[in-house]
């Protein structure tokens, strides 16, 4: 263990961000609603609702501010967006965003067919992002979460020495939580726990979320992994949508409701609100056909 | 972590024995020697490949003999059989079985409906399953499986201490191995990691092989959780088949495929044998469908 971090665990639902901007249907604004109010009676605290990214790229988050604006009526859980650049980031502020992330790649391939910027030019970005918060709204923290941090499907393999010395270069702009997100679906829990240890070693309390894709069924494992190295923060998502329209072959986020074991009728019911939005389209998870062990919770 | 073990692992594949016995259809015995052939022949080293129980119970087993016969010609790989009792060891014995398995359950409720003895019962039967094996087949291991060790659908939390009293009553028995199986795929990593450091400090070197299920999807993260207490024996199965016709609600065994990172191509090519064994059986595993990751092994 690298650190006594408290047992709090913060579950950072990304569905309504990462889930629908990978599928083809884009959901009606009033269904994305009806799913977000869903999430927060379920009791998440965190949820990243939206991407401001412009709508000719990604139309399933054209209702992007709407979406953050309806969002914020839920008073107990902090709305997230996720902004690829400054002009994104303004928008979403704008809108009332409460938490911004950021996307910097490891791999220079992914990055420029993500964002179409070097790993350094999206540093320069945040550093601009953090500008604007500080001038106009100091309570937005910023967040960063290293993509293909164990991996690309475009160039292979990631030195682990790449993705901390990024992670170093990223401390020193002032960003509030550096992530590492397994954006393809590659990482393993031994990998996931050397370089989450790594990261602490490098940044300390920086070290932020670990996003995990379930793309070869690892993906609770490698949530275990990084719980072990002391990571408190998880990204999931409900039914396990999710995926990276610039990383070919990864598919679904871990699955919500097989990681935690909490509010579990509340989140069964907030599937309905999903399924309302998007018909047809495969929903993941195991727990939500098994249902909760029996005699659970225990004495 | 509980000991320092050698690094070295073993998956026990199961599906022969597990995974035939939990589906409806019986395959026919051509098909399952092939299936096997194409195990051998992806590198397995362990395999379970049949239980001897009376035919009219399990109709899918009433090949025990042939097919233990069948397998033995693969010399680098350990042929096992389940038995559920005396007369069970003697026909797999007579059969050539090199390692015998017994099931005995920590959930009095599943031991009458699998076995139909009490816990106690049972292990009186391990002692005359390891008399008759001193006497006629002094080479052979006998390994014991506590079922329900992690709760049960039937009488629902199955307290730990009863687990490791059994344990340590079975130790006392003289058999080779003591592992812990979630039969009803109720276990989660904290429970999976803190009964099996338990189990190191009660029977040392006795403890044998994780039998988890994926039946909440934590199938992966709790073999992660038992590696890490110090486990080095794994059970799992092709595609994932298996449960058990007497703990209701229980579904699949943790997938061979999702498991181990070696031998994939051939891995994939027994997932063809099986299908064509068991057609319309829906299979499982994520690896599969993704193939391993670009890049993979690296450097």
């Amino acid at each position: 263990m690298t650190r006594s971090p408290s047992p709090q665990v913060l579950i950072s639902e990304v569905g309504p961000r990462d889930g629908l901007q990978s599928v083809k249907a884009t959901m009606p604004t009033a269904d994305k609603l009806r799913w977000i109010d869903a999430l927060a009676a379920a009791g998440l605290r965190e949820i990243e609702v939206a991407s401001f990214v412009p709508a000719q790229l990604l139309p399933q988050m054209a209702d992007a501010a709407q979406v953050v604006r309806h969002a914020l009526r839920h008073r107990g859980v902090r709305i997230m967006a996720l902004v690829p650049n400054l002009r994104g980031a303004q928008a979403a502020l704008q809108a009332g965003a409460q938490k911004l992330t950021l996307p910097v790649s490891a791999s220079p391939a992914h990055s420029m067919a993500n964002v179409r910027k070097t790993p350094e030019a999206m540093v320069d970005e945040v550093r601009a992002v953090l500008r604007l918060c500080k001038e106009s709204a100091p309570g937005v923290p910023v967040e960063v979460g290293i993509s293909t941090a164990f991996g690309c499907t475009l160039q292979g393999l990631v030195p682990e020495d790449e993705v901390l010395r990024l992670a170093v270069l990223l401390a020193e702009t002032g960003v509030h939580e550096i992530g590492l997100s397994d954006t393809t679906g590659m990482a393993n829990p031994a990998q996931v726990g050397r370089l989450f240890r790594a990261l602490f070693r490098e940044i300390g309390d920086l070290t932020g979320a670990a996003h995990m894709h379930n793309t070869r069924g690892l993906g609770l494992a490698n949530c275990l992994a990084a719980y072990e190295a002391g990571v408190r923060t998880f990204d999931s998502s409900l039914a396990g949508l999710g995926g990276c329209p610039y990383a070919p072959g990864a598919s679904g986020n871990v699955v919500t409701e097989d990681l935690v074991f909490i509010h579990l009728p509340k989140l069964i019911a907030a599937r309905e609100a999903l399924k309302a939005g998007l018909p047809g389209e495969p929903l993941y998870g195991m727990t939500p056909e098994a249902g909760l062990p029996k005699g659970w919770p225990g004495p």
